[in-house]
């Protein structure tokens, strides 16, 4: 099923920004998401990149908060931000805490129980949200690329690095690196995949680094202020993983920055600048 | 008293963001705002632009949905964001309604009882604001313009035409022009002014402008898809006292735009621009 429906649309920069909810096979709930078409998308297919937002955030933090707009009209770029997790889905403990369940589902598809039945968030990034996207806006389906925060940072690299065919690019600010390795991470693989920590690898990005690679070199924006870089973020595993292999990457410490979509804000020019590189726009 | 306490600071575009707190002497009460410092405020005094939001806002809406940062650095401009209204002052019903009491200041010093204990938001814009802010960041007292949103806008267009010595510019987002026609601006004036409504025009800019004028062109954009245009906005009867004291006045009608920040953030580049222009910065 690829029905959608509008809830809410705003004109912004001479395009469309429009919040949307659809029916998830995957997830067997509906799931939100948002969309801003620049003003070229009423003439021609344009390359999509999807946002992924950080915990507890929703589909609507990047619209209102990073400045995208401006850029992604500048460039002619679609942006795709989904919700962070599955919704009212009656998984028992889906919110009774802020790590874990609703606004917290770590981009993986959940096998241990009570989660498996709906938090399918890998499968519905990669594969079922495009397909909903490409069938409802004018996207070119060969060029998509993908970005996100904190824990949408370390989404998006796991989505890029296990599906470099889909996704042209890939960047992140202040990324979760490698979850198997930091409370947030341990706490939500543990109960999303089990305790069998094999099982964990394919979605940590310093291990997926190591192991597949990106085609193309990453770029990665973290603060020095970060509130979570010592002991959730870790972004010199991130660095070490990517020289031990050779990974191009473009990691750079933004001096005074925290973890805020003011920092977010600051840099996402050079973000959407790098995608648009990749799609042959710049 | 100048004191003033730091509530929070975020780095943004290579400056400072910081949202504070003070006792004012005028509201009796503690009001907040917040301050974007632009990186060349480390170097030299800067002009600062007032922004005035508009109903139901606090300090901090601007500074998190308008991308106003980004110009505000290019440019050099110390961007100044006060609350609406006093708050938690005792006042009897200042929580009853939306749009009377808190978040509802209007810009106007208020004469009736109960308000008038407090509600002296038209002297702490114009009087006591700049002075905390003067005493506190690198400013030019000197170079100080002024635009908002809404009520702020007409916040924003009464203490420019009333203070043309002291702000050398001033624009607006769909600002409410005559608030002694509108609804909300009769019930807001009738209970914080009166029933004597010779007082309320020199709160009313289509009064003020045929009355003082203002000594250069206002800058105005409005949506045509905005949800408040024909009831509460009424633009028509600003174009028509400009034009008939020959107010320079560039109104900008924006097909398809509403009332929403999204509105703001894809024109406040123009607006802060036109100030910028008036500062001598470009």
């Amino acid at each position: 099923m690829t029905d959608i429906n509008l809830i809410a649309e705003y004109k912004s920069f001479d395009g469309k920004l429009g919040f949307y909810s659809h029916v998830s096979n995957l997830c067997k709930c509906e799931m939100r998401f948002s969309v801003y078409q620049p003003p070229q998308a009423t003439q021609k297919p344009l390359p999509v990149l999807y946002f992924l937002s950080g915990l507890t955030c929703r589909e609507d933090v990047f619209m209102i908060k990073a400045g995208a707009q401006y850029w992604a009209a500048k460039y002619g770029i679609i942006i795709v931000a989904p919700d962070t997790s599955p919704r009212l889905t009656g998984t028992p403990g889906e919110n009774d805490e802020w790590d874990i369940g609703t606004g917290a589902g770590f981009y993986v598809d959940a096998t241990a129980e009570p989660w498996k039945s709906h938090y399918q968030m890998y499968s519905y990034i990669v594969q079922e949200l495009p397909t909903v996207i490409n069938s409802n806006f004018p996207t070119q389906p060969d060029q998509q690329s993908i970005f996100g925060h904190s824990m949408g940072g370390h989404g998006a690299l796991i989505c890029a690095m296990r599906n470099p065919d889909i996704y042209k690019s890939v960047s992140a600010f202040a990324p979760i690196v490698t979850p198997m390795n930091c409370a947030w991470g341990k706490k939500a693989f543990s109960l999303y995949l089990g305790n069998n920590q094999e099982t964990w690898r394919d979605y940590d990005a310093c291990e997926l680094v190591q192991k597949v690679g990106y085609h193309s070199s990453i770029l990665i924006d973290q603060g020095t202020a970060d509130e979570f870089l010592n002991h959730q973020l870790l972004p010199e595993e991130f660095i070490n993983a990517c020289a031990k292999v050779n990974q191009p990457l473009n990691f750079r410490y933004q001096p005074g920055y925290d973890h805020s979509y003011y920092f977010i804000a600051t840099f996402v020019a050079d973000h959407i600048r790098h995608h648009a590189i990749a799609f042959g726009l710049e």
